[in-house]
């Protein structure tokens, strides 16, 4: 009787604990945003290619805000308003009127501790800005670089979790959603998870967590990129915890915690 | 110098080969359709629990004509008019005032044969009339039970293709595109395939092709079916090849083919 009563209390406990974790969902494009419970949620931004990376590459080596912005005239007026850094790519290359680029390795700690940079990007700051404006209590950004930085924040915050892929041009793409596995697999157990694109997400990193520079090279973002000479760009981009800090979004811009 | 000049031609002729094959796409939920290529492509709707396996089912077993149709209204009106049979679920269970469900145990040939049906579903019917309105050249459904059936048919046209998901309320969902995966390692080969959809919907197919009763359990959509009994049903909808008919839209109806 005494070992019943304590085998239902442990299962009932067990019960109650997962009944009390926060829901996590993979957003796999922009598009599907919506369909999502994003109020309220801690939503983690993941542009892999290469802005969430540039982004955290930036905030460790000590650059003191990163404003991320939709269009080119917003990066030129802002940049000058704040005499901040301007940055952007098209095609692999700085956009005209704007002083760098969108590569992590543009921004080593000699020349970014203590700047201010302005950065117009075409998928992750969209999603950002939809993230805010459907509610989430935080936004962060996350990358391979980054993902141990990421995985704590989450554990800590203890908040329903929105992985948001900002895809290329609404399109699905590989590289966030492996990201979005990786986070999976290393705190999922924290999470209650009833979402397919989650479970799907999980699979392909565990698949390819160890063949990731080969399988990397199989997507349509890499062959896009690797045009351009940006093959090196890209590995960094799949390395986890290279530059492990938190970038979360406050007062308009995204600083390191 | 014989030797190279045959080498050269080979590759030319291989390359031109590859230049000529038709591009193929999926698409992972119907609210992504808009950013692929639908116009005078082939589209095949993809809803694997249960419309599309139903429909191959109630085709192959001598069904005379299916009408998708959105509403439930919809369905009832072109009933009586057709004087045809009425089919359609919410929840598990036959809608008030149809006369049948969504399950393709209900379509044997002792009962289907020489009938006109008309069914109404919620993801799948709205999938096709959006690749209709997009200009799609043919729209054909796709499920397990008929899968070779669609692989032939998409090899012999030789035009572009869109492997359209059906999705649940417009969220991702794994059962469609394991059964894009299936199509795509099927006749892949034939395709010329930039997607990353299409990459990670034959990977996850490849993963599973030898567990897909068991991984299917893991889906969303499982638990959310087998809650009404109906596992008996989903296995077979993902059966390969049991309901092995073409089942194509000509003049507003589903036909076999």
């Amino acid at each position: 009787m005494d070992r019943r009563f304590f085998i239902y209390r442990k299962v009932l406990t067990y019960l109650c604990h997962l009944m009390q974790q926060p829901a996590l969902y993979t957003v796999l494009s922009p598009k599907l945003l919506s369909l999502y419970p994003v109020k309220d949620a801690v939503v983690v931004i993941i542009d892999v290619f290469r802005a969430t990376s540039t982004i955290a590459t930036a905030l460790y080596n000590g650059a003191h805000k990163i404003y991320p912005v939709d269009s080119v005239e917003q990066c030129k007026a802002l940049g000058s308003q704040l005499n901040a850094i301007t940055a952007g790519e098209r095609d692999g290359k700085v956009i005209e009127g704007l002083q760098y680029g969108n590569s992590p390795a543009e921004y080593p700690r000699t020349f970014i501790e203590g700047k201010t940079m302005v950065l117009t990007t075409t998928n992750g700051t969209k999603l950002l800005h939809m993230a805010l404006r459907e509610g989430a209590s935080e936004v962060i950004t996350g990358s391979f670089p980054n993902l141990q930085a990421v995985c704590d924040f989450l554990v800590a915050q203890n908040k329903p979790v929105i992985l948001g892929c900002s895809a290329w041009k609404d399109r699905f793409n590989l590289e966030d959603t492996l990201f979005a596995g990786a986070v999976i697999d290393a705190i999922g157990q924290h999470f209650t998870i009833h979402c397919d694109s989650s479970l799907m997400a999980v699979e392909m990193y565990r698949q390819h967590q160890n063949d990731m520079y080969q399988f990397i090279r199989k997507t349509t973002h890499w062959h896009r990129l690797a045009n351009y000479g940006l093959e090196k760009d890209l590995e960094y981009c799949v390395t986890p915890n290279v530059a492990n800090t938190l970038c979360i979004y406050r007062d308009n811009a995204l600083v390191a915690q």
